[in-house]
C-alpha cells in the first residue's frame, strides 16, 4: 500500500488536532457550540452546503453537496466520553499527540478521527477528479456519547432531506490482526441507573446491626440481575430476541478467531463462561447483557472508616440485539426488582435507550464496500453482522431503510472510552483510502 | 443540676478547641506528632507525670499521678475519623464551633471530647480537694480509629504498669431521650477490603458480553454474605456466640424502648428485619454483622459512561459479639468467598482485628458508676451489656483483668465519623460532673 498524497495526510493531522482541542464532553455538556461551529467550517471548506440544526439538545450538524448521481449517507458524532481518569492518560487527552506512530487523544478515534478519515477522503477525491463524483449527505451529531436522546426524532422529522442510497455508519477499521473489518449492524442500548438511600445521613457503622445498608442492597439488586457467565436472570428478558438468519450465523462462524491476541490486548485470563472460537463471536455480538458501569457509595479513601454510608448508586447499560425493544427491557428489570423484593431501589432511566439494528447482509453496497477493502488491504475482510457497540442506526435502517455498514481507521486496541485513546497512523492512511475508494466504487469508478 | 464552675467550663472549652485544631486523621497519618505533644502537656499541666510511648505506629500518651488509694485507668484516644465528605459539614471540622447550645468539630465527641470532660473532672477535683482523691493512671492512644493495630501488645508488655483496679472506658454519655448510659463491653471488629480486577485497563463497555465485570463480582460476592435481615450466611459463623447470661438477658430487657426517636433522628423508615422493642436492642448490642463501609468502581460521574471497568474494591467491617475470635472470622469469610465460587476475589485485611469483649455486669465498679448517675442525672442510669461499637477494650478485660465502663458526654444524634459532629454543652457539662462524682465515689467520699 502506498502512503497518501501529504497534502492529504497533512490536512487530516491537523483537522484532527483542532477538533480534539475542543474537549466536548456531551456527559458534561461542554464544548458543544465551539466544535459545532468548526466541523459546519470543515464541510464548508470541502464546498459543501451546511446547516446547523438545533434539537432538544446538541445541534446536529447537516451538510450537503457533491454532484448528481447515488446519495451516500454519512452518520458521524463530534462529541466525546468524559476522560477521566485523567491521572493514567500519557499526554493531555485534548492535545492530540503523535508517538512511535499513533496520535493520542481523547476522540482521536471515536468519533473526531473518523470524521476526519471521511473529509480526508472526499478532499482527496475532489483534488483527484476536480469534483465530487457522488451525492454526499452528513448527519453529524452532538449526543452519541450519552445515548443520542434526539437523533431518531430528529431523522424521522428530516426523512425526506436524509433519503439515501446508502450508509457509512461512524466507525471501522481493523480487528486483532489487521484484516479489514467490515459491520452491518449495532447492539441497542439502555442505560439505568439504581440508587439506594436508607437513613438521613452517614452513621457509625456499629448501626449496621439493625439499619439497612444501602450498599449491600444495592449490592443484592445488581447480583440478582445476571449470573456470573453473564447469563440475564430478569424473566422474559430473552423472549424477543429474533433467531438468526442462516447467513448471519454463516457469517459469524467465518470469523476468524482472534481470542488470543485480545486476551493479551485486554490482560484476560479468559472470556466470559469460558468461551472461546466461533462460540465467542455469537456471544459477543449476537447475545445481549448486562453491564455494571460504576457502583459508589461510602467511603473509598485510603484504610478503613467504620461508617454505615447512607446512600449509594449504581450505573448499568444494557447492550440489545435485535428485537428486543428498549422500553420493553426497563419495564421487565423494573418487575424483577419489585418481584425480588427490591421495593428500596430506586431506578433511574438515563438519558438513552437505543434499538438494536442489522442490516441485510446480502444488499450490494455490503458487496461494494468489501470489494474496496479488498483493493485497499489486499486481504479478505472480516464481516461481523453487527458490532457489539451500539448507536442510533436503527432510524437509518428503519426509517431512511438505507443498508448500513461501518469502514473506517479504528483497531481493537485504541482504547476508545479510556485513557490513551489513539489511533495507529497506518490504520489511518488505509482508513482514509477504503472510504476514497469504496465512495469511487458506489459512483461506478 | 447547677451549671459548672466558670474555671472548668472555660478550661474545658478552649481545651477541646485547641484539640480539636490539629486534623489528627489516623487513616491519614495526620497531625500525630502534635497532638501526642500537645496531649501530653494538657496532663503535665494537670500534674501528672507523662510518658509518650513510641509503638510501631502513632505512639501511646502514657500518663499516671494522683495520691495513693484505687487507682482508676483512663482509656482514650487522640485520633479522629476522616472529616469526609467534607461539604456537609456547616462548619469547618477543625475548627471547635459553637452554635445553638452545641460545640461541633470532629472529634468534638469522639474522642477528644470525652478526653477534654475527664481532663476538666480531675482539675476540678484538684481544685476541690486540694489534691487528687485517688490514683489515675491515662492510656491514649492515636490509632483506635484505625483498629488500635499496635494497643493489645502495648497493654502486654506494659501490663504492671497499668494495673488498676477499674478502667473508665473512651466515651460514654445519654441515650436518645437523656437518661445516663452505662455500658460495659464492646463488640470486636475486623475490616476487610475485596478487591477484583478483570482487565488491564477499562474497556469499552460492550466488551461486557464476553469479558467478566469486576464490579458485578463484587456484588455478587457482597451479596453472598448477608441476607436482608442482615442474617450472615458465612458457615460457621455464629459456631462462637457465646450465650447471655441470665443477667445480662435481664439487663437487655430493661432498655427502654426509644426506638421512635431513634428512627426520626437517623431518617429511618424502619429497623433491619422489622425487629423493634427488647427484640431491636438485642439485635443491635448482641448479634454480629457484617457492615458494606464502601464500595466503588467505574465510573461515578454526571450522566452516563458506557464503560466496562477494569476494577473495584468493597470495604467492609464485621461487627463481632463475645467469643467470636477476629482470625477466625476472616478465616471463614475466605473460605465462603472460595467455597463459593469467588476465587477471582482478592481478600485483604485492614489492619485491625479486635477482640469483642463484656465485664461482669455484677461488679462493684458498676454499681458506683450508676450511683453516680442518679446522682448527677436524677434518673435512673441504662445499662447497656456492651456498646454496639467497638475498642481495643479486650486487654484491658483479659489481660489487666479489670472492669471496665463506659461514662462520658456523648449521645445518639452526635453523628461521630459523619459530617457535623457535635457534642451538647448540657451533655459536656453533666458528663464533667459524673466523671467527677464516680472519682469520688470510687475513692470513698
Amino acid at each position: 500500500m502506498h502512503t497518501l498524497p501529504t497534502p492529504v495526510m497533512n490536512y487530516a493531522k491537523d483537522t484532527l488536532a483542532r477538533l480534539v482541542a475542543l474537549p466536548t464532553v456531551s456527559a458534561e455538556n461542554r464544548a458543544i457550540p465551539e466544535t459545532a461551529r468548526l466541523v459546519g467550517e470543515l464541510l464548508e471548506d470541502l464546498g459543501l452546503r451546511v446547516e446547523i440544526h438545533p434539537t432538544a439538545g446538541a445541534p446536529v450538524v447537516y451538510a450537503e453537496g457533491g454532484s448528481s448521481g447515488p446519495t451516500m449517507l454519512f452518520y458521524n458524532h463530534y462529541d466525546v466520553q468524559p476522560a477521566d481518569p485523567l491521572e493514567l492518560w500519557v499526554s493531555d487527552p485534548f492535545i492530540l499527540t503523535e508517538r512511535d506512530g499513533k496520535l493520542y487523544g481523547r476522540g482521536a478515534n471515536d468519533d473526531k478521527g473518523e470524521l476526519v478519515a471521511r473529509l480526508a477522503a472526499l478532499r482527496w477525491l475532489k483534488d483527484e477528479h476536480g469534483h465530487l463524483p457522488l451525492r454526499v449527505k452528513f448527519v453529524i451529531e452532538g449526543e452519541e456519547e450519552i445515548g443520542s436522546p434526539n437523533l431518531e426524532r430528529y431523522v424521522e422529522q428530516n426523512k425526506d432531506r436524509l433519503r439515501a442510497d446508502a450508509v457509512i455508519w461512524e466507525a471501522g477499521g481493523v480487528d486483532a490482526v489487521g484484516r479489514p473489518l467490515v459491520y452491518c449492524g449495532l447492539k441497542g442500548i439502555v442505560g439505568l441507573e439504581l440508587r439506594c438511600k436508607t437513613a438521613a445521613y452517614d452513621l457509625h457503622s456499629s448501626l449496621g446491626a439493625i439499619v439497612q445498608n444501602p450498599l449491600y442492597r444495592l449490592a443484592a439488586a445488581v447480583a440478582s440481575l445476571r449470573d456470573r457467565e453473564g447469563r440475564v436472570l430478569v424473566r422474559g428478558f430473552y423472549d424477543q430476541v429474533r433467531p438468526l438468519t442462516e447467513l448471519e450465523e454463516e457469517t459469524l462462524a467465518r470469523i476468524p478467531d482472534e481470542s488470543p491476541a485480545l486476551m493479551q490486548e485486554y490482560g484476560l485470563k479468559g472470556f466470559l463462561g469460558g468461551v472461546q472460537g466461533a462460540a465467542l463471536y455469537k456471544k459477543y455480538l449476537a447475545e445481549p447483557v448486562i453491564n455494571i458501569n460504576g457502583i459508589h457509595g461510602g467511603y473509598g479513601g485510603p484504610g478503613s472508616k467504620t461508617v454505615l454510608p447512607a446512600e449509594g448508586f449504581v450505573k448499568l447499560d444494557i447492550r440489545l440485539v435485535p428485537d428486543q425493544e428498549p422500553r420493553h427491557i426497563v419495564a421487565l428489570v423494573k418487575a424483577h426488582l419489585l418481584e425480588n423484593g427490591f421495593d428500596d431501589i430506586e431506578v433511574i432511566e438515563l438519558e438513552f435507550g437505543e434499538h438494536p439494528a442489522r442490516s441485510d447482509l446480502a444488499s450490494p453496497w455490503v458487496k461494494t464496500a468489501l470489494e474496496a477493502c479488498r483493493e485497499v488491504y489486499g486481504q479478505e475482510p472480516v464481516v461481523w453482522p453487527n458490532f457489539a457497540g451500539s448507536g442510533p442506526m436503527y432510524p437509518f435502517t428503519h426509517v431512511i431503510g438505507a443498508p448500513v455498514l461501518g469502514l473506517g481507521i479504528g483497531y481493537p486496541g485504541s482504547k476508545i472510552h479510556s485513557p490513551n485513546e489513539h489511533i495507529v497512523l497506518r490504520h489511518f492512511e488505509s482508513g482514509i483510502r477504503v472510504i476514497k475508494r469504496a465512495l469511487e466504487k458506489f459512483a461506478g469508478l
